[in-house]
């Protein structure tokens, strides 16, 4: 087990000192963890890495080394009861694959506000990382369609993040990854090509084919614009014969150049030969390709970067001590005091009409609602074994179902649903 | 030591592979590493990660567990030539604080195609998050010039990313960091001050103050904006007296709070407390900020997401096999085959002028040239110690005092300095 006590801010630990030494640490305390809006023009968020959030939390604890590295930052008692640190709160949240919006709360840590508060940074660095690019995803696989999606950005994000990533795309519905070590670590399919660099490597493309496919079968993908595309499908198919699996397009008007590459191997009868394309695809490029006859896509660099909204923008407050709510001054009714229950309101239909939060009580059941939160841990202790990754994949599909026509739309708009907050239970919602 | 090698994408290992069964996998080989071009707008970009990057090429090695993870994947024998993988090759690259500009090599690898081929993704992966976030700081630097900069923005990026981020900020002139594993592993300066949940778990904002002085003396930094800034900094001063360190303030319009906040800190006698503010800002909120009477930022978002440039576009491209050069056909001069050398050009006055790339050779040499490229692994080995990271962060500073003035413009523009790409001895730049 490798700790994840450091992936902390400082201010965590000496607001723990402070609040150890008057008292106050003891207070119970909940957090929620929550968007107070969407990304910029973004209809739904995703919610993803709970699971890498309680396996966090699990190693959260500091050992006698790392202790030491906090020796001058902290005083006596604050190292003896971070020697002795394990999360005995407990946290609720919503399902992995579950949608969220302004305001929802995604999870929600009660404990002292010592054990409670050190949790805020990695908590947040891994919600607010996997969100981003499972809601990028998520919006990719919808342009995708039926069309598999291979996630391939691995070499333009920090090299840890590329594994989080992966398994964050592959919830939100994409087919497989490049990335060996997200394979490894998550059972998730692995899939690839081949680079530039091996047809560079031979002195013809012809060889550069022939060894690929003495090595992987003619079932591989060729990638056929290093040099001349037309020369280089032609070569393919010389080279693997019709039953080539795949070839792979890199670079250029991919619209077009799919269609002539289609027409290219149906006239040399490679018609069960697929094609695929990558190079700087998003979900609107994804989108514009509908028409095309194209068979798959590798996604690579708007993936990992969360497609123009890197981060999540959730939130970590305290927003009830000792049972009283408690708030910053604001303006916005999503950041008000209280512990939030949210349950999703639907039409008979199943088409969702709102997020409705209620503050320090839980909303009167109407027909069609749908509570959101599931307890994780108890008293320090999992709640049982979180549904696995393919099953949390389904949960968003079916999720995504309910969404209202318009809230699948690729344009900027307003959440798909709004957010009703009641601040009593005497408040109805709309 | 965590091996790095699962950090890859399944297509190196799969050419790989294929190279050994033909044999090209023995032919030698030369990759470099650069940007086609520069994030959009930006003027120069900052080399960062060498470090990281020497590391992972040490621990990219491949113990039985992890072979067992490939078995399926990979055939026997390359499965046996991974057993027994160790980078036997030589690296030469920027100094860690270089500039570069587009077509800057900034890392060479040299060897056996199957011995460079299999870096690709971890390599990239580091320079292309690294050189993303220090570029981004530098930028943010600039633009707040002498006063101290707090790296704040773990919670908003894989956990991971952020410890590496953090080192790339201070890298790039920031001050200090609020994340403890980036301290420890890069021996980075921590701070922090407090939250808004440490006021509102109190009962009074005075209390929390009070508890906060209790256990971090007077010098400590007060957040004063949970309810009402004017009543928070009178509570301040009177909770800490006139000597308190600094307040912080984290939302509203900061040059405006700044001011009155000045004027009542004065008017209070505390006249040597900082003001320091926080909240969504980048390198144009800072430089807005300039003669507002601020001592001090907090950055978090902007400079984990890179400001908008969240990833820094390099690629790892095949130039040379058996010293003949190779290319992708392209348009772009900097995308040629063939191995680069690179001199800075400058004026007798210390001003740079001009990239100047040699393909397969050395520019000749002028007055005011500066060789950009340094050893760091030779046949495997490293080829001497790092220059340090204060070493580093030194480097980039005099670096950016040779750039054109508006080289340093944070308006979008052309790079600070044109490349020159040399196709042959006889050629003369510009």
């Amino acid at each position: 087990m490798v700790s994840t006590a450091l992936l902390t801010d400082r201010y965590e630990l000496t607001m723990l000192q402070a609040a150890l030494a008057d008292g106050t640490g003891e207070r119970a305390c909940t957090f929620e963890v929550f968007g107070r809006r969407l990304p910029e023009g973004r209809r739904y968020g995703v919610v993803a890495g709970t699971a890498r959030v309680l396996d966090a939390v699990r190693d959260f604890t500091f050992d006698p080394d790392l202790l030491t590295s906090l020796r001058g930052v902290l005083d006596e008692r604050t190292l003896d009861w971070l020697a002795a640190y394990r999360f005995t709160g407990s946290i609720e949240g919503y399902a992995e694959g579950e949608l969220w919006f302004p305001g929802s709360p995604i999870l929600t840590v009660t404990g002292t506000f010592a054990q409670a508060v050190v949790l805020e940074t990695v908590v947040l660095s891994i919600l607010n990382h996997d969100c981003a690019i499972a809601a990028a995803a998520s919006r990719m696989a919808q342009a995708a369609g039926d069309r598999p999606l291979i996630e391939m950005g691995s070499r333009r994000t920090h090299e840890q993040a590329a594994v989080a990533a992966s398994r964050a795309a592959y919830l939100a519905g994409f087919t497989s990854t490049s990335n060996l070590q997200a394979g490894a670590s998550y059972a998730i399919p692995t899939s690839g090509t081949s680079a530039h660099a091996f047809t560079l490597l031979h002195d013809t493309e012809a060889e550069a084919f022939r060894a690929q496919v003495a090595a992987l079968g003619a079932g591989t993908t060729l990638l056929v614009d290093t040099y001349d595309i037309t020369a280089g499908i032609a070569t393919a198919v010389e080279v693997a014969g019709p039953a080539l699996g795949a070839v792979r397009i890199d670079s250029g008007d991919l619209a077009v150049l799919a269609v002539q590459a289609r027409e290219q191997l149906d006239s040399l009868g490679a018609t069960g030969t697929r094609i695929v394309v990558s190079g700087d695809l998003d979900e609107y490029a994804l989108a514009a390709l509908r028409a095309a006859p194209v068979d798959g896509y590798g996604v690579g660099t708007s993936l990992v970067t969360g497609s123009g909204a890197p981060t999540a923008g959730l939130v970590y407050k305290l927003v009830e001590v000792e049972g009283r709510p408690v708030a910053k001054r604001s303006t916005s009714k999503v950041t008000q005091g209280g512990r939030k229950t949210a349950v999703r309101r639907h039409r008979p239909t199943g088409t969702a009409t709102d997020e409705v939060l209620g503050t320090g009580f839980t909303p009167p059941r109407e027909p069609g609602d749908r509570p959101l939160q599931v307890p994780l841990v108890v008293d320090g202790e999992r709640a049982g074994d979180l549904p696995d990754l393919p099953a949390s994949r389904e949960h968003l599909r079916r999720a995504l179902v309910t969404l209202p026509w318009d809230g699948l739309a690729l344009s900027k708009g307003e959440p798909a649903i709004p957010t009703t907050v009641l601040a009593s239970e005497r408040e109805v919602a709309r």
